[in-house]
């Protein structure tokens, strides 16, 4: 076999960048997260894999309600600086404009052209992190980024993260449309 | 405020794409899966949240392992294709080359660059789809995809897909170092 045996650690595709908004002791606190996606078709619900040690899950364990920003190309230092320092010894809520929706302690960034509020729905505990799903109560969007009323990356212009290695990339080109390029096999 | 309220299931981060292998009735077969993601760091735990009706989620309740193999670029049709046609309905395994590591009832795929194997460890049960957790055992790169002895992306051109658009992205360009480019915000 051609292959070689890697660390089983070595996690390489893109994982998506956001910010995991929270109230810490009552001060907005915000927390980039890679290990995000989606869990649950209807309701709609996304798990976020957080190290249980950290400021956002102590956070989230509190008030029961999370936000989830997306950050742009243009904010991938403000968005890597918020993993660098500490919420429990930085106050980070000046760092951009927060707006909130339903969902009292779930402080959204104005900065952020897509936005979701969420309500803790389970906590799913594994040894080193917690998997915090949550549901999506509302999502908000700027206008801008809008095609036909639906969110576009193309517009949104979100970024990626790769690990071990630790680098953020950019979206690149339209590959094809999903459950239809495949047709063409089709016997 | 300038935020427009949008569907909650306007989910449009890019989201990974792989095939997940299983065996089915002892075939193998193969599904796309875009909500997939890690969910601990030690032991290495990834989660695959499927819809509870597809084959692949029966195959996995039945074997209790499977494989996530990462197509790259070239392979996009035939990974949609997957997602088209159903496992109980058509054979799939005649599209790739299979080989297996340590599980014996986890088909990877040699023209993936990419594979692993994995263990279930959890299975959680939301209302429209489960959660699959599984552990990863053994990872497989081939030697051309990597740097330093880790994956390297620009290698190995996997893909993404963003919903409800329903669209396949490559990946763009690097746009800096994780954990260090925030740095510079340090007072």
């Amino acid at each position: 076999m051609d292959k070689k045996k890697i660390d089983a650690n070595a996690f390489v595709y893109p994982m998506p960048m956001v910010l995991v908004g929270t109230h810490y002791q009552d001060r907005p606190n915000f927390m980039p997260v890679g290990w995000i996606n989606r869990v649950n078709f209807n309701p709609p619900l996304l798990g976020a894999g957080i190290n249980t040690r950290h400021t956002t899950a102590e956070a989230i364990m509190d008030t029961e309600v999370f936000s989830v920003n997306i950050p742009d190309v243009t904010m991938v230092k403000v968005t890597d600086y918020c993993g660098i320092v500490k919420g429990k010894n930085v106050d980070k809520s000046d760092l951009f404009d927060i707006f909130y929706g339903a969902l009292k302690s779930a402080p959204m960034i104005k900065q952020c052209k897509m936005t979701m509020e969420c309500k803790l729905y389970q906590k799913v505990e594994f040894p080193t992190n917690t998997l915090f799903v949550g549901e999506i109560i509302n999502a908000y969007a700027d206008e801008s980024i809008l095609t036909d009323d639906t969110p576009d990356i193309k517009k949104l212009k979100p970024f990626t993260l790769t690990m071990p290695d630790n680098r953020y990339w950019t979206v690149g080109n339209e590959l094809g449309e999903a459950w239809n390029i495949g047709n063409e096999m089709k016997e």
